[in-house]
């Protein structure tokens, strides 16, 4: 293909500048059948790096009962530490902070959840139950000086509940950013969402006094509206958007919650927009085939299956 | 999954009622590889206007030496004629007319580029040899008292080209208009688009004198790009969508042009945004599973993958 795809042609009503919370090998990878060894991990997260995202979620500090696939989360933190870019991990809870703590983390994130199915699902727990458990984590981190991201999931659905009321998953959201979670992601973990509802939310949300700088958006493409939902959300000002490069992952726990937005299919969309991201699609890209190779199946991001079928 | 899925949150900003030009029957199929039965094309339309398409584009009046799929035409269009839908075919040439004449076709398209280099590739032409040898095709078709529909391909990015510029597009799909198409279908052939870039075609035709009314989108998921362009055509108030049931389709000369936008994926959209298509999901679900059985594999489309993993 000839060079200068996408064109770029900018909409002034989109902000000019979007940091990609890249999620690969923390939400990708917790959900491969089998562990990826902890060298290719922290060479996929050195790569990732390399390609320009900012921001990279390493691992999780979850129990490796629940979570083996990252149960290597000691060994593989210090190797990829020293990096130049922002490196969140996930803790569920205060043994999880520890050990964070322990390793030099200056990032955590907790997963809360909109609705009381997942909760129970995911956690064993009512949502005030896990926001109270969340607590003491999210004061210790403050505390410590780290910046703290909280998830929420089922923000827009749940496949137990169906529709979730948007005044639910605001209490939720609200009472993470109480508690002293700078951003906020919003997480569809089931992929139902549709633009309006993302609007609606979103402008729900400042209504309750959590302002749009401080939230993130986190969208699955299991019904292929990530890209949608996503162009919704910067049109409301969004400047955070979640992504997993080569479209790895999904939600172990929700039936047919396959598929985050893939890095690269939200890069070739910013990049035509000219907005910008600082990431170099065709390294990105690359990342993406060579991790694919390493899972042995192909990456289901479309945006690489095209700029990889093109080079062979 | 619980009902009430995806939830239904309108934007007073998009339309309130969009018209889906299903190309399943001719666009997805003129790419299969082994030609599909007449019988089961037939049942595969019947089964669309079932669904609630009000309008499906039947087949197509080529030389079968260049579309040998769709070389059953004078077979399969008397099957479907009698059905309570709008039934557009494609005639490449004054030849082509006429035969969909003599079997009472009402409706009609032509297939013309935006760029030289697949004007060549697709009809061995100059783009200005393939308008005049469409010119008497729709003066012809109008004067029958047909519907007529210009399909304009390669319309921002072009394999061997790159990026179209807007103004290329605009002179062609204006020759198209003037010519006495009323309807002007933008196809992104390989999938390239991005959302700006199909706002600025849409603001220049405008500028043009071709109103908005007068314009269809028909985009590509080759990037995962063609809903969050479709989301901005509707913005900027298009009201006619092409898609494809199950994603069928691509472009046969285009190298991996693959992936008609699934008219699932777009109705779970426009059901969550609460505009009206006409469309039962779940009977279009079924049938695009139906065909993906006839086909031999499964369909490429997101929705249809969640909603049937969902009923098994």
């Amino acid at each position: 293909m000839s060079t200068g795809l996408p064109m770029t042609v900018t909409d002034p009503a989109l902000p000019a500048r979007v940091r990609i919370h890249e999620v690969g090998p923390r939400d990708g990878l917790q959900n491969e059948k089998t562990a990826v060894p902890t060298g290719v991990k922290a060479e996929f997260v050195r790569r990732l790096a390399a390609a320009g995202l900012s921001t990279v979620e390493a691992t999780s500090f979850v129990h490796p009962k629940w979570v083996p696939q990252l149960a290597d989360a000691e060994e593989l933190f210090p190797l990829v530490n020293g990096l130049p870019v922002r490196l969140p991990v996930l803790v569920p809870n205060e043994r999880g902070l520890d050990r964070a703590l322990a390793l030099g983390a200056r990032e955590v994130a907790v997963f809360a959840s909109a609705t009381e199915s997942f909760a129970r699902a995911n956690l064993n727990r009512t949502v005030d139950e896990a926001l109270a458990m969340f607590e003491p984590v999210v004061i210790r981190a403050v505390e410590a000086g780290l910046k703290v991201r909280g998830y929420l999931s089922m923000c827009f659905g749940d496949p137990w509940e169906g529709a979730v009321p948007v005044e639910r998953t605001v209490r939720v959201t609200k009472a993470l950013a109480d508690m002293g979670c700078d951003e906020l992601s919003l997480g569809d973990t089931i992929g139902v969402a549709t633009p309006g509802h993302v609007q609606a939310l979103l402008t729900a949300l400042n209504g309750a006094g959590v302002p749009t700088s401080r939230l993130a958006v986190h969208f699955h493409d299991t019904y292929g509206q990530a890209l949608s939902n996503t162009l919704a959300a910067l049109r409301h000002g969004v400047t955070t958007v979640d992504a997993s490069a080569g479209g790895l992952g999904g939600c172990p726990y929700a039936k047919s919650a396959t598929g985050n937005l893939a890095t690269e299919d939200l890069v070739w969309m910013l990049d035509g927009l000219g907005i910008e991201t600082g990431v170099d699609l065709a390294a990105l890209t690359a990342t993406s085939v060579w991790m694919a190779e390493q899972l042995g199946r192909p990456s289901p991001s479309r945006t690489v299956r095209a700029l990889s079928h093109k080079e062979s």
